[in-house]
C-alpha cells in the first residue's frame, strides 16, 4: 500500500469511528452532514443562500479529498472573521478593468469562498467566447484550496490554472524571514477514460500544517524545511513556528531554492501585483490573532485564474485520448528499488475521496471543538456522528 | 561578491583573457563576433537572412547572460541537425486550429530558434488584439533559452510566459528511469525604473550541465540531484550520465519532489499534448548521438508561449511602478546569517550581462574546438581573439 493511503487508512478506517492515532483522536462525519452545517452556518451569519452554498462546496472538496489544512478545520476562522465584520457577507463583485480575454475584479471584501467560484466563473465564460480568459482578482480573503478551481473547469473540458497569495510564512532564497505566502499553482487537465490529472502545489518546500504536526508529537523536522527567527536552518519546529520561516520548494540553492522562490514571486505578482491587492509581507493574515502587516499595499488578498479551452488548440477528443495516453506512460515508469510505483499528480486526493466518500471525513479533537464552538456562536445544530 | 559573480570574474575577468579554472581554460570572443559568426553560419547552411539573425539573437541572449548552455555551445548541434537534413531550413509555420487568443502552430520542422521568435510573435499580437494570447507550437527542436521570450516581450509591455519540453532526463518521483526533459518554465515583469524582474527556471532539481561539470572535475555531486541506471540515488555524474537520470525539482517527496515532477508535467502538457508534439519519454533527442525514441506519439518537441497585457488588467504605469516596489521590498529583505543580500529573480543574468557586454563572452577550449569544426565544414570564417 502506498505510504500516503496507508496513513489515510490509519485515520479514517470505517470499522473505528475514533481512535487514538499519534494522541490525536478523531470521529467520522458523514460529508453530507459537514456540508450542510457549513452551508447552514454561513447562512446563519447572513451571507446568502446560494452564496453558503458555493462555499460549502469549496471546503467539502477538500475535506473529501484528504486536504485537511483546507476543509472545514477553518471554518471557525472564517466565521471570527464574518462576526468581526472584516469579511462582507454581501459583496458585490466588481470588474474593475477589462479587455476581450482578461478582467480584473474586486471582490468587495466579500468571502474567498464566494469570491473566487464568482471570479471563476467569469474566467471561463472569457475562455468561451475567446478561447482563453485570465482574471486577476483584488480585495479577497482565503478562498480554499487551488485544486478545486482547476478541476471545477474539468466538466466544461476547461483548462484552469488558479493560484492565490496568503499571509507571509516563506522566505526567499538566501532571505532571513517570512517575506510570501505558500502562494500554490494548480492546474487540472481532463482524460477521456483516464481520471484527471489535477495539479495543485504550494512552492513552499512544506506546508505549514506539517510543522504543526511534527511540533505536536515533539519530533525534528527534516532539514531544508525552515529557518528559525534568525534566520539560521533549524529542525525545531517550535523555533519555526516562533517567528521563523518556512524555506521555498527546492530549499537552498544548491537543490533549487531560487525555484521556489521564483514560483512564489511569480503567482504573488499575478494574484497581486496585477490585480492590485496586498503583495508579499503585506498580505493580511486570515487568522485572527497573526499580526497585521505595517501597511496596505492593496486590497485584500489576490487571485489569479487562468482558462484555456483546449478545443481552440485540438480537437477536444484527441486532446482527452491523447492525456490517457500520457497518464498510462507514466503510470507505467519502473519504479525506484524501493517504491510500488509512479504515482499521477491527483491520484492520492481521489483514493482519499474514494474512501471518504464511503466512510465519512476524520476530524481530530480539536477541529470537532471549533465546530462545537461555531455551533454554540451561530446557533445551527451540529449533528454527531 | 555574490557566489555566483565571484563565478563569474573568475570567469571572465577583462584583465585575463585566458585562464585555466578547474582545469578549463577559456578565450573572450566580443559578442558582436559571435553574433556576426553564428548568423553567417545559419545563412551558409541555407536558412534566409532573416531568420539567420533571429537565430544568433536568441543563442547570444544566453550567452551574453552567463547561461553558457544554451548559447553559441550548442550552435555544432543546430549544424549537424541541419547538415543531416533533420532540420527544414525553409520551414513555412502553420496556424492549424485557433480560436480569438488562442492558436495551434506547426513548426514544419524548422529550426526552434525561428519558430521560437515566430510563434512567439503569433502570441503577442493575439495577446495586442484580445488581452491575452496563448499558442502552443508543435513540430520544432531547442528554442534556446525560455527566459529569451519572457524578456523579448518587455519592449511592448506584455507579460509572456514561455515553456519548452526538450529530451528526455528526469525521473518523476518514485520512478526510476528518464521519462520527462528538463522541462522549464519562463516569466518576466516589467518595473519602471528598476530593471525587469525574469524568471526562468528548469524544473529539475539541477541542470543536466552541473552533472557533466562534476564529472570533468571528477567530484562527486550533491545528494538529490540523480538516480544512477537502476533508480537508486547516487552522488556519482558518471553513474547519472551513464543511463541514470535527474530528479526532479525538490529531489524527493519529503522535500517535494512531487511538486518538480508535477510543474514538468503541466509544461510537457501544455507544449506537446496540446499542440501534438511528442511528449515525455518520446521527445526526439537534440544531440545527434543520442538514441531516437522508440516510438513517436507526435511531432518534434513543443513549446508554449502564453501572453498577457498586464493593461488589460490594470493602469500599465501603475503596475510597473507596484513592481517596482515589489523590487525593493524584497530587495531589502534582511539576508540569513552567512548571505549577503537576497537577489531578485533574473539579477544574476542581468550582472553577467553588464560584464558580458563589455569584457566579452568567455569559451572554454572545448566550445571553441566546436566553433572551429562549424568553421571548416560552413566555411564561415571565426575571427579569433
Amino acid at each position: 500500500m502506498l505510504p500516503w493511503l496507508r496513513t489515510l487508512f490509519r485515520f479514517s478506517h470505517p470499522f473505528r469511528p475514533a481512535l487514538r492515532t499519534n494522541g490525536m483522536e478523531y470521529h467520522l462525519f458523514p460529508a453530507d452532514t459537514l456540508w450542510q452545517f457549513t452551508a447552514d452556518v454561513f447562512q446563519a451569519l447572513g451571507i446568502p443562500a446560494a452564496d453558503a452554498a458555493l462555499a460549502a462546496d469549496v471546503l467539502a472538496y477538500s475535506d473529501l479529498r484528504g486536504i485537511d489544512s483546507h476543509g472545514v478545520a477553518r471554518l471557525i476562522t472564517y466565521v471570527d472573521l464574518l462576526q468581526l465584520g472584516r469579511i462582507n457577507p454581501h459583496p458585490h463583485l466588481k470588474i474593475i478593468r477589462e479587455r476581450g480575454a482578461v478582467a480584473t475584479v474586486d471582490g468587495d471584501g466579500g468571502l474567498g469562498l464566494v469570491i473566487g467560484p464568482k471570479a471563476h466563473d467569469l474566467a471561463m465564460e472569457r475562455a468561451a467566447e475567446h478561447g482563453a480568459g485570465m482574471v486577476s482578482v483584488s480585495h479577497s480573503n482565503h478562498f480554499g484550496a487551488a485544486g478545486y478551481y482547476a478541476v471545477r473547469s474539468l466538466p466544461r473540458d476547461l483548462v484552469s490554472w488558479a493560484m492565490t497569495n496568503s499571509s507571509k510564512a516563506v522566505a526567499p532564497l538566501w532571505g532571513g524571514v517570512r517575506m510570501l505566502g505558500t502562494n500554490p499553482i494548480a492546474i487540472a487537465f481532463p482524460g477521456k477514460e483516464e481520471p484527471p490529472i489535477v495539479i495543485d502545489l504550494a512552492t513552499s518546500a512544506v506546508a505549514y500544517g506539517k510543522i504543526e504536526i511534527a511540533r505536536r508529537k515533539h519530533e525534528p523536522v527534516p532539514e531544508g524545511w525552515c529557518l528559525d527567527r534568525h534566520g539560521n536552518p533549524t529542525t525545531d519546529p517550535d523555533e519555526m513556528i516562533n517567528g521563523g520561516a518556512l524555506l521555498p520548494l527546492g530549499s537552498d540553492r544548491t537543490h533549487g531554492g531560487h525555484k521556489g522562490y521564483s514560483l512564489a514571486a511569480m503567482v504573488d505578482i499575478l494574484c497581486c501585483v496585477l490585480s492590485g491587492a496586498n503583495w508579499g509581507p503585506f498580505a493580511p493574515p486570515f487568522a485572527v490573532h497573526q499580526e497585521i502587516p505595517e501597511r496596505e499595499v492593496g486590497k485584500g488578498i489576490g487571485h489569479f485564474f487562468g482558462v484555456m479551452d483546449p478545443a481552440g488548440f485540438r480537437d477536444p477528443d484527441d486532446f482527452k485520448r491523447e492525456i490517457d495516453q500520457w497518464i498510462r506512460t507514466f503510470r507505467a515508469t519502473p519504479p525506484q528499488p524501493g517504491q510500488e510505483r509512479v504515482l499521477i499528480p491527483g491520484d492520492p486526493e481521489r483514493e482519499a475521496y474514494e474512501l471518504r466518500a464511503k466512510s465519512g471525513i476524520p476530524l481530530i479533537e480539536g477541529v470537532v471543538r471549533d465546530l462545537k464552538t461555531v455551533s454554540k456562536r451561530t446557533g445551527v445544530l451540529l449533528p454527531l456522528p
